[in-house]
């Protein structure tokens, strides 16, 4: 199918020199596939020079002045940046031009802009972001991750319906298991809001597995993990943390002396092949859910390689008829509950 | 100081046969300790026995009937349990035959019987469960842990002054510095119940640092960083299974052909030089802080050498006199709020 996809040139923590060789890099293994480059003109067409390519029919630039900053407050950039590349780029998506939209810019201001201009599914109450992460077995996606901080039981059982319709979709796992985060797996355990949630989901015909626990997201126990947005970015950038300190250790030990460095030598075939499994950037590109058009986020930080895998998940996502799915199903659930 | 150490022998996933020598080495190390095993009297001995040790007067055996389970509720445990390992334990501890009690047995039993038998201190609403995670710059204090999943701003502050005397007794550290765990640091993000709290903590004296985020607990942003149970549990749960994933995918790298292992083996002393550094054995111990009396969890799966680092921590705990600051310090809240 082909599919045409927006690109925020302008945001992330690089902008052009990585959004646009991205995207680039997709359409040339692609070719089913159209880019849309939002952003400054000149600066698009530099960084299109710089590559030795051109704009073209499959390669379209849309010029934006503006550009939100990475601390601007959300509700600033909905209000006053009217020509921003993320309200151009989420206007291309509304307009029917663009099949999906992808940005690694300001978070907040990403959704904020997205809800106001796409709005949300019909009986979605609440979009949520849902990103995938490495597990034992595969990977596992894990929503909220910060997109709502206070979270009714009702918006987690929609952010499991939703996330099960992706999955499904994209995957083609019928029925993928939803848990709920908590801590501890007895029934006793946890606060209001994840015993009511529990209950609901119990009944709502997903294929619930139940609690589960932090650990668990890592060990790949259900094919998804149903949390509020405040847990969700906590556990997330607590993992990043982690991550991080570990590889520093383990770059100081084989830095330490010359034998550790002549170590490192032997083991460093061993040592890339633990990196290129471990690669978070191959797990780059966060879905927001729920709304009228697929929009990915990237994180800010991405490499080109990071942005490239941000774009293909719009890409299938927009191949896969996932808005369709998840309206069908909240229609089905509010005929059945009428 | 001479410290007297209760020790739950029958607790966690190896009872007796990793409590006793783990009681045994630290005795052993630290003249200026006494321990009283508490647990099933004829397995107790045996151990004693297979150790070529018996009890003397630096090592009692209190007897125990009973033993709560790592599945049992914390009512039940309390109401029907009187006899238990853990009952019987912090009772020592009430009595003041001991100056501190360590468990590995269930957490959620151990806070109820530890709260309902030694009481909170003067003006603390809820005890909380802190623990030491290592960071790039050391390590820094987390809690809570999971004692209290519905908190209010108030307890949030009432666990950043509690630690704060705990590291400034144990570590000798003035005015550590105080993280607020949310979802970014501007002061607009995060739920009600952080932005409270965060101007609680604003007013209170401590050393605010101010928010912090899920990786600033690696970084080493902050000496402490306090949150509500559910959110530190979860934290602490995802880096438990974090670490292991990557720990899996390391040892199965190192294992995948003859070239990996032999890469392994000449890395050998470094692998185990970063396994040392991140080993979290050495961080086992938690603190029930807030309680009228010194209570130390350990991890339930603790072998003897992690077993050992609670009971250290209880000792130098009892030997900081962190529960008269403690004291000290609600009462000098309280008079200036009066």
């Amino acid at each position: 199918m082909n599919v045409t996809v927006a690109i925020d040139c302008m945001g992330g923590d690089h902008g052009a020199h990585v959004t646009v060789p991205a995207a680039l890099n997709v359409m040339r293994r692609d070719p089913d596939t159209a880019f849309i480059l939002v952003g400054q003109r000149d600066a698009i067409e530099r960084e299109l020079a710089r590559l030795n390519a051109a704009a073209d029919m499959r390669l379209q630039i849309e010029h934006a002045s503006e550009m939100v900053e990475m601390d601007e407050s959300a509700a600033a950039a909905l209000r006053k940046k009217k020509d921003s590349s993320i309200r151009v780029g989420v206007n291309l998506v509304k307009e029917g031009r663009a099949d999906a939209f992808v940005s690694a810019g300001n978070t907040g201001a990403l959704m904020a802009i997205s809800r106001f201009v796409l709005k949300t599914l019909p009986g979605v109450e609440r979009p949520a972001i849902a990103s995938i992460l490495p597990t034992l077995k595969g990977h596992t996606y894990v929503l909220d991750l910060g997109a709502n901080v206070d979270c009714t039981p009702e918006h987690l059982l929609q952010f499991g319906i939703m996330c099960a319709e992706l999955v499904t979709s994209v995957e083609h796992k019928e029925r993928p298991t939803v848990g709920l985060l908590n801590i501890g797996v007895e029934d006793i355990k946890g606060n209001e809001l994840v015993k009511r949630a529990a209950e609901l989901m119990r009944a709502s015909g997903l294929n619930f597995y139940g609690y589960v626990e932090g650990d668990d997201i890592y060990k790949g126990t259900t094919d998804i993990v149903v949390c509020d947005g405040f847990v969700g970015n906590v556990a997330l950038k607590t993992s990043e943390g982690l991550a991080q300190m570990l590889a520093t250790y383990l770059r100081e030990e084989f830095g330490r002396n010359l034998f550790a460095r002549l170590a490192g030598l032997a083991a460093l075939p061993v040592i890339n092949a633990f990196k290129r499994r471990t690669d978070h950037r191959r797990y780059n590109g966060a879905s927001l859910l729920g709304l009228c058009g697929i929009v990915v986020k990237s994180h800010g930080s991405a490499d080109t390689f990071a942005f490239e895998y941000a774009i293909r998940r719009a890409v299938e996502e927009a191949r896969s008829g996932v808005l369709a799915h998840i309206t069908e199903r909240m229609a089905a659930i509010q005929k059945s509950a009428a």
